[in-house]
């Protein structure tokens, strides 16, 4: 009985960070709430100022923020306003966090190190969140970092409804290397396809070898290369490269984040393979950096369909089947 | 100057739990001190008591505690053992874990379930532990739910070790499913072998479907099934079976943590492929159970070198190359 | 005016542990709602699963659990459950524990101990209960040991008003040891019978020796033993004994919890003297082990009215007239 | 080894807070330690400063206060000495509290009150304690609520010491009341005595009623009256009226704190009955108020043995024995 | 749309300690709700006891306490109050405290001491207070003590309504030291006057010697010592004596908190330079010792309204203009 | 007999992060130990990841970090560096944060901001420090907000002792506003020199109005204009330009953390009237942009004299006197 019944403007207040306004703006306006004003700057001594500019006593405040690049300005600020979120009474404090950078950082694969992605947990509650809310983390685990309910969204289903509108014939699933097969296997299982998985060697942050495929390509005429999230595009470039050696010259690029820094969206549009590189609006591109190839769906509706959910105390459980009900706009 | 020099037995002390005292005894003997005597029993009313046998007052504890079956009493024990230790002013607790069975409740893939992992991890620093030591978790992040200083260690090497004396022509390394891919993947890469995996659906808990193999094993005769735990031993099973389909008549089944539930130790060796089964003395395997085709490599040197070197404040990275030096019994 | 108003079930979820299923459905009944299921169960390597069957967003959620027999195993049924609803965001977390089997130890009287009753409590909030309610502890001290709102209830009353309707003369209340004298001496002075302290020494947790009587039991005829627990029985059947020496041949044997561990119950009503056995159904009794002289009095609708009360505000201080106005089943 | 070594005086620190100067002094005259200065006083507005007088970084660190009256002053100097000490980083630091008045507060036996023996526990953690020493709380539980390392003295071996040097034939141990049998009937066990029980019920504070006795005094020619703590002093007149009805013309009124509140002292000393009044150091007793029949025990050597073991790791369990060993003043 | 509506008394309970319950009571008049009776007093052992009067259950809770002398037994009863609603499910602790006393305690001015300011706001914390409304710290920084949402309430306005009724040709504000420049610096600009600071010397906590004043008064005639609090009254007395030589014949004595401890009244009120002394009803002062030059301010109504907003969920930002709005009695 | 004695560099790690690495190696220097290698970068993502190059384990670890800009990515690199050696064990974790830039927000003087101070404190004892050392914070209740031992440290006596060889005839110290009077004015004392102060109304970060000046300074030649922090600049050229309106021509100007952002130093630089911009090493300044009249003195041997002590245990008390013994380079 309460499907499908709004939040209660006068109950809730929705503020954004600089991160991703566009992001949050669609959030509110599926919400039917106004984005909330919040200010925030520099001093001259670089520290960081913010404030909320809507009362928020006693009621379910939400902050969203982005961590894309520049990241730790944007932890801060996320930081600094649900600290004050916190401390002027609000009654629950959300963080919205569509892309989670330091979700790589998730295990201690070398001595001394800091697992980041708890760390920034950690810092997370510190700051006086209640409740958070992520999309498609690196491992599914990290939502174990956060010892608070937390709600993992998957862009997934908005990737299965698109592909079930293309032409999937002779077409295979690439998991980019051995972390990522977990997931891009149930993609495969949903859509009906076989996976392959790169066999690739990490040399730097930047730098990675693909030096084959494990699973059987041969004969396959398209791919679809899934991966969580796309920085400098390294591995996706050689991971094209080999199936071009393998005879695949149709290759969709798809990725939840696309962080795409620096030059990688060009490089990637520029192999003759790639067709399409499909990712969300969880990162803000930049107008310049966009190419032709490149298609964003928007998972904006899916995040203010939990967030009311939420509110609503609905279950959240059959969000997968969200995209089926929501009328995308391509 | 600190290599090689012992613990000081007068500022030390080890106790056991009652769940594998073979694995603790082996412990303090690789370390040279006695293993403290702890008693521990049932009420009437089957709350359970413990007491630790030896002053602990400023001195470093060591709680070594598998949770092996039966996993809650163990759980329980080991909880109130470091309380005791903790509140009888210990100066530091290491809670030393070689089989934690709760790492398999790593993420939240379905509603309102608890993230057991985590639960347990959480508990383990509210009763007192301030430092954890444990074996091969089932995802590397389940580290960073205990949010103390942690050493994960891994029987890889010692494996690795034994196989680099074994005939791996025309071998070719197995992972079970996509989960373990990343593991087999670095074991592979070590014995320069390839590498291939099962692509398994979970029916339930002790029913699984392999339905086929993804990774090329034509020609290939010999194959290594390398795994973390097996407890009920169905999806090795179905592996098995599915090699010997491809003709692999020759299979080593390798896990670390052998907790072989029910009758299945039995079923594994009554398959005429298995040559073997290797495993470590993580969890205890009662006399009864053992079968021929088995065979355990203790790992309890490679805990007390860490415990010793934690200890003497040495670097704990290079325990990696610690298997070639050390003079293995077989 | 909000007297007597019920719970509203949209609001307000309650799980039954595994532990005494048939007492959370009594509770339920009593409050009008549904006992909403809850799956548990083990693994093939032992471990626990728990997973809540109905949503628990945003509302008041009950897991009703008694640490009877397996202790453990229930102990972290209950530990998961209440993880469970507080990383899906319910509002609040009530633990009612009718039989809370560590609060017995509750001091540190040997050295190197756990204080367990202590450490349950502590593992409780931690897991992330936010109220508890329990009956009848050991020692009211044990309730301290919970730092959350918590209800103490008691099965005194329902006592009280079943000995007023018996024939009470020439009887005399006995506490089984000095650690039980203050409760016994006020259910004394409330039927307005004299009291008398068994000189117990404890010799093991099943062997104990009650040497005499402190307290002049000459002349009397009718005996009421008082105890909070009953497991082993150990100490019943003692003072039993004792009393007939004294020419007692008529005792009812009272205990808020029937553990009644192994024949516990058998070896009591075979001894002659014993009429009754009277007790509360917060520890379920197989039918096995039922016997005739055996007496069940539900605290279930005591529970029940708590829980309304605390949902619906209104004070829980006279909930000891409640048996006054509640028309009991017997 | 450790055996008998003293502590190092300057890597430890003794201060005393302004409540019990004298029994701080013999405590750090037992270890051969100086009591370092701290100075304490109040702003103009009634505030409290401390300031403590030697350098605590690194250093275990001992406050020594006893909670007498003023209790709420010397509660909050505590506090304060404790933080001063914790944020100058002390390495430990240890409240030695002698007489800890709010251990009567221990249960919740009416609605809407603070368990304040468990909240001023807790104020101490907060404050920075890392160990609590304390003697003869009014319940053992009531150690429980400190979830921190806790020893637990009791004074009952100097008094066991006492007696055997007494003439106590025809002799009867008599706990004021129910809540207090536990302890006494201990310390009658102890010395072959039998046990009677006061009847008591509380009118008020200060206004008990003790109606009879539980027990057999019949034929008994002396009494030893004992309780933890006298405050105004009533019950102890009333029971020792209530023994004077059963002609017992000698009692020893024994107590572990005596606290005298007012003419306490006074009007116990002027009952012909009362032979002689036997207590300890834990609170300072006015030298204004002293009486003929008052013979103070100091516990100061038992509390300096038992730090002196704390700081040498030696066991404190055998502690009871220590008045054998040691050579008593009188 | 909420502006102006009023408190649920059914959902609303405030509770007034034994500092200020004439301020209490006026905070309740301004609310409309009765002020719930709180029974508390001392054991004969001096130890504290409180009781609340009225069910808090699920209820918003304010317990209103001033620091006022005895302060210590004012903390130790605000802590047992706030303990009291914590533990008996109160849904929010308000802790109300007009006048905190520990404010000066605000920096580490030498070593070893505890900044008792921040000690007391973490007790606070613990006892259990979720909210926290206090006036005019003593530095605005000490507001950061309290990890808590905080309303910090000004007197300010109050004042400089006053005196904008009042006659200021040739005045100057003064303010008696360094330490309060910031905020007297503001008041003076509200008024348009100049401002002369005191170059204060602290030789003790009272004694201190003012050696000359910063800023030209030459010429000036009237002058208001502007003060945050006044205790002993000797910054005070010195700098009007000061004033005297500069020819200042008219002086207004202000200060938010009139503590006035001793004499303190009385020897400020015999300096003819004196015309009235103002300060508001934060804390008691006995009718014996009030002067006909003391002129008394309630911010009763300030506090009342803060509270108001707080539980109608509306901004107290603009609580500043609140005066112009108040009609005040004087 | 502890005093001058070294650290022992096999129990002490200090690290430097990416800020002022100079301060790092010059306090290195001073207490005669390396200072270990840190590697720090971002991913191609932008977050961040660091590795501490030696190992901590069991050893006293130090970071040393200025929170100069870009401050948010200091301050996580920070975060990360305590959290990567608290997790690899080391017994203690001091950050060393030369300049804390976040001091500055130490007051809610805004409704619904975050008084950011305390939320970098918290974060920073969230990741793992156990001791925190800094620098001259604006105010000096900041420390405060650190609920760690703290050791506030000041460039006051390096500045006094410079003076001491200057010629300050006609001198006069100037504080640019009312929120330094406190610190200038202990600074004048030291110099027996009269103060002055700026009236400042800022109008925003980057622009400030000082309309006059408080105290007297007609006939006075010189000033030392005393400030902690410069950053634009703004206030400074300000009250320069206010002071050469008062026919002052002889301006040092002083401040403990010259962050000079843009081309702040340049202007002051061109101003007349200043002779000389003297300030500490806790900022670095880029070569480029230093001009001659800046001369900056090292506060490097006061922070290692300051830990050295820490680490010998001894008083830090006296380091007010450490420039009179210390050998300094200008």
């Amino acid at each position: 009985m309460d499907t499908g019944e709004p939040v209660n403007p006068d109950d809730f207040r929705l503020f954004s960070g600089s991160s991703n306004p566009a992001f949050a703006k669609a959030v509110a306006a599926y919400l039917g709430v106004p984005c909330s004003p919040a200010r925030a700057g520099h001093y001259s001594n670089d520290s960081l100022f913010v404030q909320l500019g809507a009362s928020v006593r006693a009621r379910t405040v939400l902050i969203v923020q982005s961590l894309s690049p520049p990241v730790n300005e944007h932890v801060m600020e996320l930081l600094m306003m649900l600290d004050a979120a916190r401390t002027a009474a609000a009654r629950e404090v959300h963080a919205v966090i569509p892309y989670f950078a330091y979700a790589r950082s998730d295990k201690k694969d070398a001595p001394r190190i800091s697992i980041a992605g708890r760390l920034v947990a950690r810092l997370i509650e510190t700051a006086g969140a209640t409740h958070v809310m992520t999309m498609s983390l690196h491992s599914p685990q990290v939502h174990g970092f956060f010892d608070l309910p937390t709600d993992p969204l998957t862009a997934r289903p908005a990737f299965e409804a698109y592909f079930q509108r293309q032409d999937l014939a002779q077409a295979v699933v690439v998991s980019p290397d051995a972390g990522r097969v977990h997931t891009a296997s149930r993609f495969a299982q949903r859509l009906g396809l076989p996976l392959a998985v790169g066999n690739k060697t990490r040399i730097s942050d930047r730098e990675v070898r693909v030096s084959g495929l494990i699973g059987d390509v041969a004969g396959r005429q398209r791919a679809i290369l899934y991966d969580d999230e796309i920085a400098s595009g390294a591995s996706a470039v050689e991971v094209v490269r080999l199936l071009a050696q393998h005879h695949i010259e149709h290759v969709w690029v798809v990725c939840t984040h696309g962080v795409f820094a620096g030059d990688a969206l060009r490089r990637l549009s520029a192999l003759p393979q790639v067709q399409e590189i499909l990712t969300t609006d969880t990162v803000p591109i930049a107008g310049a950096s966009r190419v032709d190839k490149l298609r964003v769906l928007s998972v904006a509706p899916l995040f203010g369909e939990a967030i009311r959910r939420n509110y609503r105390r609905e279950s959240i459980g059959d969000l997968f089947t969200f995209w089926q009900d929501f009328k995308s706009e391509d």
